[in-house]
């Protein structure tokens, strides 16, 4: 089993944690590995396995309690492993699959356990599996149902890259299909027919018109959109199309529910068939809860919206405040130029140890 | 092998051809059967075979000279065979697979080429295999490259269906494809991308703004058409589209070349992306040449536009006048409740009789 420094230099524990491969439902290894490393270099935590998840907290009935969470597995490898360093100092760069989503967050986190046995608040550490995949498959779902007592607290920090800085809440998203009908004809007598594909045209300069919200919550701007995601209608090349479905994603502001985003959505295509495909709440940046507004304090007093959906809104369910917090830029994940600057690393692991000491 | 009573009524001639199965590329049966006949029944015509099409001409060195065209074969049998006849009398219909498309037309072929001994022009008359298949495979075309000659007259009669009127010339038709282009982002930040679907709703606005033209040619109303056949885009149901294609049919009057068709096209969808996937010539009904008159003054004086593409363009494209005329609604072909009245079939004879006789 590859063993793990967990008082190390969190970038080189970045490093490690990015050579043990862990793709979505691959996880036992690295699981076993940070298992054994909390069991022998974090005994002031209680520790769990549950499945490919492991979890480790602090019981020293401090009046608050922090839960930092983050996955242990990464999409599929594209050809950027093992990890790969360029520069030197504080313009080092680990490059390699999995080292912006999440290794360098979770070395953060394993870093954290190992070295703050003294916190300010209890602690819950969460590492879990299978968040790449189907949301049914999520680690974190799995806890949720099988020890939800492991996923209380007053804060939640999930370690997802957010450039280092503070990302509160997050947008809620919808998809809906918004169907035209028509009546088939040979195109030679196309008028003895009606074209569904050009009554979507209506639905299609109702997007262009559309103009998205961008709403202040909590001192974090939101940023709404509705994007049509797909389109198809078609029977045959010499036939007038009946049926034309326009696939549309709305990405709301977490001062609406998702029930409310549909309704709204609704009016924006009165008159057309809407069907809801699937949705998914947004969660309120919570910033003015006191350990938030710590956190938001020790990071230099700025906070943005999380405009994508992230786990932080699973936590936001439970009803406490979370906000992302975690080296690395997001657009580079899933990338096969995936990497990560060891100053972010370093900045996430010393804010937060800022916080909780 | 089957026998043909050229003498017969047609409309029992019909239902014999119609009990000879021949779908595309298995018209062997019905093509010896027509071969036999003609050689026996008619022996006043050269008769040749080509592949599974039968040819059989005059030889009498009149000023002019008639070609009449119709093909053996029909689409699959769908549960429709063996013939069924209801009523009687005038109120007789002919129920099956062919009926309409188009054995009631060659039977009316048949049966004048064995009664019209005497005929007032050259009478060529072909039938040809493979129509109802990939333009590729069309027994005309074989013909027209093997046997050119045996296709050239001064006016082409087409025993398509077309309700036992005159039908002059055809319309054309061309395909094209109109694409276009946007930048590809994550729909939680839509507006970093350029959504290529919504960037489509201006294809479909002038598809909807379009006012077909109608021309008159030659006394015949052709009435235009430009439909969307098909709409497609979408990459994954979070990302902005950078794509989207629209495949559009038009339908164009025969006094456009596909060029100019082409070049209208360009027109009307100016400043996006065009490209033709294919297309075909329509004809001018040609009906001042002095054979079409007679036919249309034969047939009671009306001609009307063909709207759909047919063997017709051929003929056009050989440079001859070139008319539809046969019995059966073309509405009901290659659909299982195929039938004819025995009246259509009666009238085609009568006129075409009365016409070349």
């Amino acid at each position: 089993m590859p063993s793990l420094d967990l008082t190390a230099d969190p970038v080189d524990l970045t490093a490690a944690l990015v050579d043990i491969p862990s793709v979505s439902r691959d996880e036992a290894t690295i699981a076993n590995a940070v298992e054994q490393a909390l069991r022998s270099q974090a005994p002031h935590l209680e520790v769990v396995r549950n499945g490919d998840a492991v979890l480790a907290r602090t019981r020293l009935a401090r009046a608050s309690r922090v839960v930092l969470a983050g996955h242990l597995d990464t999409v599929p490898i594209n050809d950027n492993l093992p990890v790969r360093r360029t520069g030197t100092g504080a313009a080092a760069v680990l490059h390699g699959c999995g080292t912006v989503d999440m290794k360098s967050g979770v070395a953060v986190m394993l870093h954290l356990a190992a070295t703050v046995v003294e916190p300010r608040h209890d602690l819950t550490f969460v590492f879990y599996d299978c968040e790449e995949i189907d949301a049914a498959a999520n680690g974190l779902g799995r806890i949720e149902r099988e020890l939800p007592d492991w996923l209380v607290g007053d804060l939640a920090v999930v370690c997802e890259p957010s450039n280092a800085s503070i990302e509160a809440g997050c947008q809620g998203t919808t998809r809906i299909e918004v169907r035209t009908e028509g009546v088939r004809a040979h195109t030679a007598r196309g008028w003895m027919g009606r074209n569904a594909v050009h009554a979507a045209g209506e639905v299609l300069r109702r997007l262009e018109a559309y103009e998205p919200r961008t709403p202040e919550i909590d001192g974090c701007r939101f940023h709404e959109g509705l994007q049509a995601v797909a389109i198809s209608g078609g029977v045959a090349g010499n036939v007038v199309p009946d049926a034309c479905v326009v696939t549309i994603n709305h990405r709301f502001a977490p001062d609406r529910t998702p029930e409310q985003a549909v309704a709204h959505l609704r009016e924006v295509f009165d008159g057309f068939d809407v069907t809801v495909v699937d949705g998914a709440a947004g969660a309120l940046p919570g910033l003015e809860a006191p350990a938030a507004s710590e956190l938001v304090a020790a990071a230099g007093g700025e906070a943005t919206a999380k405009l994508g959906w992230t786990d932080v809104a699973r936590f936001a369910a439970l009803g406490m405040p979370a906000v992302n917090f975690g080296p690395g830029d997001p657009t580079l994940a899933h990338t096969r130029q995936e990497h990560v600057r060891a100053a972010d690393i370093t900045r996430c692991a010393g804010v937060l140890g800022d916080f909780l000491r």
